[in-house]
């Protein structure tokens, strides 16, 4: 027996509710489940106004309220909740049937679970969505992977609901194939990190190098974000900045404690880069600037530890230093960018997704927490060469980012220089020299290799790999 | 029915005769067993007047040829391999007797097996062993995890094949329960990228930044090696440089191509650590450097970004240059270690294994790549203090390091102007000037995490957990 939703949410906590009432403020008709049938009552009451709810209490009135193929969205935790409520449902199901998951899943999970419910004769859609809770009501981001039939069914739908950007073009589009929306949110959060730690060092830069007051900075960001960093970062990096503590009457930056907690995507995003072999270095030092910063034992130990006199800048150079910052935040940003998208454009390779980079840029316009302008760049240099190796071979970025560097030294050596850590800057930086090198130090790392455990090497002036023979006569022998 | 060989080794390529070998010229009866005979044949043939071999053709006749309880040392490839020996000879072996793995598995397979003999009544020890080739005949540094039984039958042998320390120690010791000598060879092999690294930008530094030439290097190498950078790593590295390639007559190291490449342990290292909440950006930064080396698509892009104009320092800054660096790569690889020592300290309480850290910087003193004068002082702090909470808390690391830290920023800064890339470097000092923070800008980081998350945060002034309702009236509410 067929019901009449046209989707079906399980699982009514915050996000699952604002999802439900989205879809329902959309003009369509939502089932709603949740295994304490009261959280599906409250809703009901609540917001039922909203628009058509068709409440069930079992998972079986659940599915038997769903017009057919059904689509069911599952907003439960990640793990062994998930694969619960999948296997509670997948037995209830019919072939061509949908379901969604709509958590934070590791992407091997959802390739996992795809497979199995293939299998069945089931589609399964892991779907990143992103703009927590208010974006789940008002347009989040949407990025589902699954088969191109299952997004033929829900696509319209999901691109109702989601965010718009600028130009009014839904923040949804089909990622690719089993784990790879989930993958993209993955790296989306893993960018979002390094995102939030360079705005981080720069504010860190501005107060301890530049000696200004926190609404002072406030001021600075709410100007750039006029400029090439418009971004919804930026703008609440203002709102943070200016606010005061109503207890003390002191800047709220200054009352928060400075230890930075997270939740497993950006550590996901460096694990999954080293097993790709893509240097992701500004996300890993942003999550380990987090995990650094909660170590109260360790930074108790760094208190005693000599370091240069306390110095900060003069007035005059202190308002060039502003203007250097944001220069060296851009470019930093932009190094960031060119990792993340490297680390998707590899996962493709690896997975056998076919990912349009450029379409992803896209969806994060609107909805979701690094939504910024600075993306169409990225739309559009995807759009110029879809086959861009590096977000840096676009020459407009190659430009900026090269207009950029000699501000951006000064930052880094100023910071070195007057003790105050960057390291999202410092390693963005590294990475930009490390690819402008014509020769890197890797080949004393490859003749150590080949000294001390006979991994032997390639030349630079024929084809074949050699090992010298350290131990005895230093002569050279080719091994194939 | 039990033979009269004192120890077993299965898998004879050279990693595995050789330590066979080396039992035998320590005068141990040592059976030997390969899945294809001849390898065991040819051993018997060449070195049978080493000691005392007992070839076995079957694994029957392998394990018959063993004194009870037996000992058993597995060489054969990690992974699959691994499982289907130790699956073959678990079913032939009796309670008590010890199954070692030798090779270089993942901790958490170790772990699994281990548990899974224990069912069974075996020991299963899980050995890091270090120094290659070479190391497996004249002596390696080994890391045998497993229980205390086990150690009691097996330790005496291990000890006596392994290297010895200037001190006369043997360079052996007994790690931990089930995993922990697994995890800390991978730790080992961790700082060893890290060292690398590090020597790796103090060449490039001294060559592209001071105008040096390889073999002059190489004798400030070899003058280094005579400090406190006493070490195989800084030898060999004059080595390398100092060699000249016959065929063309140029400097070995400009004629040895530039992409690094590994082997997986670095990468393990990194990932685990990200997993315990222990920032190891060393080792990080030295596992991207060799990624991003071996991308020669992006290099290429990278061939036609902008630059600062080249430049080298004159002849009397180079002088100064070289004994900055020198100070620079010692500071960086103290914090290296720190953080190396820091992930075995938090493994440590994950896994319930007691580590006894200063034994451990002891046996890595002969035998394996990092072996250096340097580890005696890492020793000598635990030795004064076990519960040292990080290596900067010892007072003659904080010295040290605290008297580098000019040279070193100036070292940063240096790099930095020129354009030379120095990660490692660069992410050792932003590392200890983040410990050295009174305040760091996570407190920004949870203010933005509660503006558009609702995360929370906790104060500095009081306990409890906070948020600030942004969104409406920007009032403060305590959440527990």
């Amino acid at each position: 027996m067929a019901g009449t939703a046209q989707i079906g949410v399980t699982g009514l906590a915050v996000m699952g509710r604002n999802l439900a009432r989205n879809f329902a403020r959309n003009g369509y008709s939502v089932a709603v489940h949740n295994r304490t049938a009261s959280r599906t009552r409250e809703l009901v009451e609540r917001f039922g106004d909203e628009g058509t709810f068709v409440p069930a209490e079992s998972a079986e009135e659940f599915v038997a309220a769903l017009e057919r193929p059904r689509r069911l969205i599952i907003m439960v935790k990640a793990g062994a909740p998930t694969d619960a409520v999948i296997d509670e449902f997948a037995a209830l199901l019919e072939p061509g049937d949908i379901i969604v998951d709509g958590g934070n899943a590791h992407f091997a999970d959802t390739r996992r679970r795809e497979a199995a419910l293939r299998e069945r004769g089931l589609h399964f859609v892991g779907s990143g969505i992103s703009g927590g809770e208010e974006g789940a009501l008002l347009g989040p981001s949407i990025m589902p992977g699954g088969s191109t039939e299952s997004y033929t069914q829900l696509g319209p739908m999901l691109e109702a609901i989601a965010a718009k950007a600028p130009d009014g073009s839904p923040c949804c589009t089909h990622i690719g194939s089993d784990g790879a929306g989930h993958f993209v949110k993955m790296v989306h959060n893993g960018i979002e990190y390094a995102d939030m730690q360079l705005i981080a060092e720069a504010y860190d830069l501005l107060r301890r190098a530049a000696g200004f007051e926190p609404a002072e900075i406030a001021d600075t960001f709410r100007g750039w974000n006029t400029g090439r960093l418009d971004s919804y970062l930026i703008e609440i990096t203002a709102e943070v900045l200016a606010h005061v503590d109503a207890a003390t009457g002191r800047p709220f930056i200054d009352i928060v404690a400075d230890q930075a907690e997270q939740k497993g995507t950006g550590r996901w995003t460096v694990q999954l880069a080293l097993d790709l072999g893509v240097p992701v270095n500004g996300i890993a030092e942003a999550v380990f600037a987090r995990s650094l910063s909660g170590h109260a034992e360790l930074r108790a130990v760094g208190q005693g530890l000599a370091g240069p006199a306390p110095a900060t800048l003069a007035p005059d150079e202190a308002e060039r230093f502003a203007v250097q910052v944001e220069q060296a935040l851009y470019a930093s940003k932009v190094v960031s960018y060119t990792q993340g998208f490297h680390q998707m454009q590899a996962a493709a390779a690896e997975y056998g997704w076919s990912l349009d980079l450029g379409a992803i840029a896209g969806i994060w316009r609107g909805g979701c927490i690094i939504r910024a302008a600075f993306l169409d760049r990225i739309t559009t240099a995807y759009a110029k060469d879809p086959q861009l190796p590096s977000l840096l071979a676009d020459d407009r970025f190659a430009d900026e980012v090269g207009g950029a560097q000699e501000a951006w030294r000064a930052v880094v050596a100023t910071a070195t220089r007057l003790g105050i850590p960057a390291p999202g800057f410092a390693t963005a930086l590294s990475y930009y020299d490390a690819l402008r090198a014509e020769r890197l130090p890797a080949a004393l790392t490859q003749g150590q290799r080949d000294f001390f455990g006979a991994h032997t090497y390639r030349r630079v002036d024929r084809e074949g790999v050699f090992h010298t023979r350290w131990s005895e006569d230093r002569a050279e022998v080719q091994n194939d």
